[in-house]
């Protein structure tokens, strides 16, 4: 275990104590292979926490915001579509008509191909119509229990995991390894801003006022004498694609310096390019899915992220290649 | 000047920092009375960061949530709508037009009966046209302009002040022993969340992501090739009443342990209401305005506020009687 070393000041009435000289742990990135990558996030986190360097960035300034679903944990299949089938399974014996009504019908019988469908045909409005169903008119409490019913409950078919065991380690390491450096870091991903939060904290030690997501309007109602935030379903704001910067412009109020996002969708090519608008130094982070073995391998149909990437200079992560391990549960387990 | 006695703890690989047994400056408030308000404010405070309390509540718990208009600046007249009343007379050259078409011509002309009988009897919807016009259709850079324009020239007209200097001493003091206590300080007021970002950190010391307000969907475009956010006037949320718990929950996801507000128009109630479910110890403060010599004498119409603080058990402010000090510009300057 390294001894850390810390300098502290007291100035005037106010106690001011800075991390002056805090050793970094041999390697924060353990898990991320030597390489391009690794040496351009070592590099740019340096020179932003170095005072004096002309790329300084005041602590209060360091914001950082990350996609969620195929950047901070698996995305194939998206584990909140997962949420909403568990959820609509769980609902049935009480709707017996859903046995011949589709959307329903479709989830009860495991028909993946209806849903994408109605993707690709329909915008996604019979999936929206299950999304409500399990996402609106309960208490934020009584949501926060029905996800955490089903983190205890489901499992990753690949990997027979719960769901929120399929973080990437490296990413893991990323984000401590920022928030040492005292940036602030963020969620900022298209899943809902409820359904993150309960597994923010625990899973990527990022706090709930940190997470920006998907949502709707809610209402503050009396329910048996006691006030309770209820779960609307009123002018949804889906945080993606080009919504991704409004969102947080909306919830931070300035521009990140760090943005880490993923191929598949295009879903943050919006709020990678918000982030080199900033005037600050600014770093630019896209993981691509090209490791079958270990993870899954997917691509854009219109590589609009991997060519928007070419033309900004973002640094494009291989999974592949850059990554020693990709999941915490692939280790054995270390003794205390 | 005091010393300040600082006791550290490096615990594993993380180093930790507490300010364990930081001497407080003698009094924290030195513009509040001695009285009950003031050492229940102390005692609450020294309560929830002693640790080993039985009403101790860890750092990142310590969210506190404050109205702006009538509890951290003075509200007569309400400064963002001086700010809306600014621009349209300075647009007004641009619009002949205005000189005869209402609710335009009321502005040009000073007739703030017009906009009153429009609040009463219309529900403002002719001023939120004129809100929509001065806050929609520019880029958030071209907002942060007008708003800084409007500091810089308008004068309050009663303390013949920039209105970014009717701010309490007593808040301010409130906002930096909260601060210094570790908690976050938030904003959470009627106004537009843009609007009071410009003036929040230097004002109140309250970063940008700590500011919750109304708010517009915005949208993220490119202008002569660069990217901009720019000022929409769709899905207006109104943070105020009873929106403002889901504006909080929205924002932070966890309820605040301290909030602040004021009586006028009962729009804090939400607010105040709504930390009381918190299962933490969580404290209420309520400032009436009845100092009509340094400031103004004002209450509700159907003194719902007062009457809910009655209810709740909330601390009930007395600007003529708990404060020594309303405004900082009140002092004659220290010399260096």
């Amino acid at each position: 275990m390294k001894r850390i070393f810390l300098t502290f000041l007291a100035l005037g009435s106010i106690g001011v104590c800075t991390l002056a000289t805090a050793a970094q742990p041999a390697d924060p990135l353990p898990s991320w292979n030597d390489g391009d990558i690794k040496q351009a996030i070592v590099r740019f986190v340096t020179s932003v926490t170095t005072e004096g360097s002309p790329d300084f960035v005041s602590p209060e300034q360091r914001i950082a915001t990350f996609d969620n679903d195929g950047t901070l944990w698996a995305e194939q299949p998206v584990v909140q579509l997962e949420f909403v089938s568990y959820q609509i399974k769980k609902m049935a014996p009480k709707h017996p008509e859903w046995r011949s009504e589709n959307p329903y019908k479709a989830i009860l019988e495991g028909d993946s191909e209806y849903l994408i469908n109605d993707y690709m045909n329909n915008h996604g409005k019979e999936l929206f119509e299950l999304v409500l169903e399990t996402h609106a008119g309960m208490t934020v409490e009584a949501f926060n229990e029905m996800v955490l019913d089903f983190l205890g409950n489901a499992q990753h078919p690949k990997f027979d995991q719960s769901y929120n065991k399929t973080s990437y380690q490296p990413m893991l390491e990323l984000l401590a390894y920022l928030r040492n450096n005292q940036f602030k870091t963020y969620l900022s991903s298209g899943g809902g801003v409820d359904f993150m939060r309960v597994i923010a904290m625990d899973t990527y030690g990022i706090v709930p006022e940190n997470v920006i997501g998907s949502f709707a309007i809610n209402s503050f109602e009396q329910i048996d004498g006691e006030w309770k935030i209820v779960k609307g379903s009123k002018n949804v704001f889906m945080h993606d694609g080009m919504t991704k910067p409004v969102g947080i412009h909306s919830r931070i109020g300035r521009v990140p310096i760090f943005v880490g996002g993923n191929v598949r969708s295009g879903g943050d090519i919006g709020q990678l390019t918000y982030s080199q608008t900033s005037a600050l130094p600014n770093f630019q982070l896209l993981i691509n899915h090209d490791d079958d073995e270990r993870e899954f391998t997917y691509a854009e149909p219109d590589n609009a992220s991997l060519d928007a990437a070419e033309s900004g200079g973002w640094h494009v992560v291989s999974m592949k290649n850059d990554w020693q391990r990709i999941f915490s549960f692939e280790e054995p387990e270390q003794p205390e």
